[in-house]
């Protein structure tokens, strides 16, 4: 839940600074950044998501509560989403972090020898995509926390992220990531929950707990 | 370039501590991390990831100079990529973050309009997948950093995964995303190159560079 005040550029141009730090594959920083402030634009992102959220909607009351949430966290996680859904085109701000769809080398280019992997390069190539622009997205969020500036991470728009491309102008050849509302939080910053180490870490082996 | 020193285990646990911080959609947190140090282990990893570069190798060469990098910084990611292929298994720690694949509701479950969606559905659910795992990548390299470690994320192996699961058991259900070594670095931590602001980042249009 964010304030409607608007957010300082300098603020912004410090958030993408540390965007841009973060990691990429062969260092090729195909990413671009929309940091969209127009009011009207941002109402059409907000018609846009809210239009997807009904589908995510549907997807979360079929899927039901995950087991390491408590009914009440569950509940407090779909009203935060709901409220999400019907406020996005509010935020003073909202960053869509996009990357440029990935250049696979043609079969012909390749040695001989390697073209039989041509198939599984494509594969590759779009496995790999999100190592390439999710960094840098954790990197935005880190630096709003720091800056005390509310965000997160929001995908929903990708189920009409046509949509969005033909809004904003963005070209068929590059693709979105998230979008990110970023604003003055109403509220503190939140505690978090989360699975203790021993049930996510594996020492050497699947079969072996983390001692730490 | 890390050196072969042990890295103290609580220094790990306080990486590892950062990596789950990081975000998930829905807070589903269907993580795993795989901390590998025994060094038959590692060497076996070492192994599979040497393989799967030759094929990197002949990508990279197909692909040629990124034209935003200089030749020797160009060669220079080469050289040490090339470093990297021939000594990951030397790395004291390797780590392996992990997750589980989704699990989307069946048409049937949906409400009836709903299911006209599911096909789109299980696409979706796999262009998000890295949202909810390089964030903690991010997390995990920036610990590393604070601490003085020296790390990276590397994909080749996943041209090789079968093999990666099969060494450390990893269930067929459970993928993994990079292949981060970790250790003391041998050299100090270099200066970035990085595209500027003004040529990533858009303001409200596609159209339109950032100010700032």
């Amino acid at each position: 839940r964010l304030k409607p005040d608007p957010v300082p550029e300098t603020l912004i141009t410090q958030v993408l600074d540390a965007a841009i730090r973060a990691p990429s594959a062969g260092n090729a920083q195909n990413w671009a950044f929309v940091v969209v402030r127009d009011p009207t634009l941002r109402h059409g992102l907000g018609a846009i998501y809210r239009k997807a959220s009904d589908i995510a909607a549907a997807m979360y009351s079929a899927r039901g509560r995950p087991p390491h949430l408590t009914e009440a966290q569950f509940r407090r996680m779909l009203s935060t989403g709901e409220y999400l859904w019907n406020h996005m085109g509010e935020a003073p701000v909202i960053l869509l972090p996009c990357q440029r769809q990935p250049v696979v080398p043609s079969a012909e280019s390749l040695p001989p020898e390697m073209r039989a992997h041509h198939a599984d390069e494509l594969a590759y190539a779009a496995r790999i995509r999100g190592a390439s622009i999710y960094p840098a997205v954790q990197n935005i969020i880190l630096a709003c926390r720091a800056l005390g500036l509310g965000t997160t991470i929001t995908t929903n728009h990708l189920r009409c992220e046509d949509e969005v491309r033909a809004l904003l102008g963005v070209p068929a050849d590059v693709d979105t990531f998230a979008m990110m509302p970023i604003g003055w939080p109403m509220d503190g910053f939140g505690p978090l929950s989360r699975k203790p180490l021993a049930e996510v870490v594996h020492a050497d082996r699947w079969t072996q707990s983390w001692p730490g």
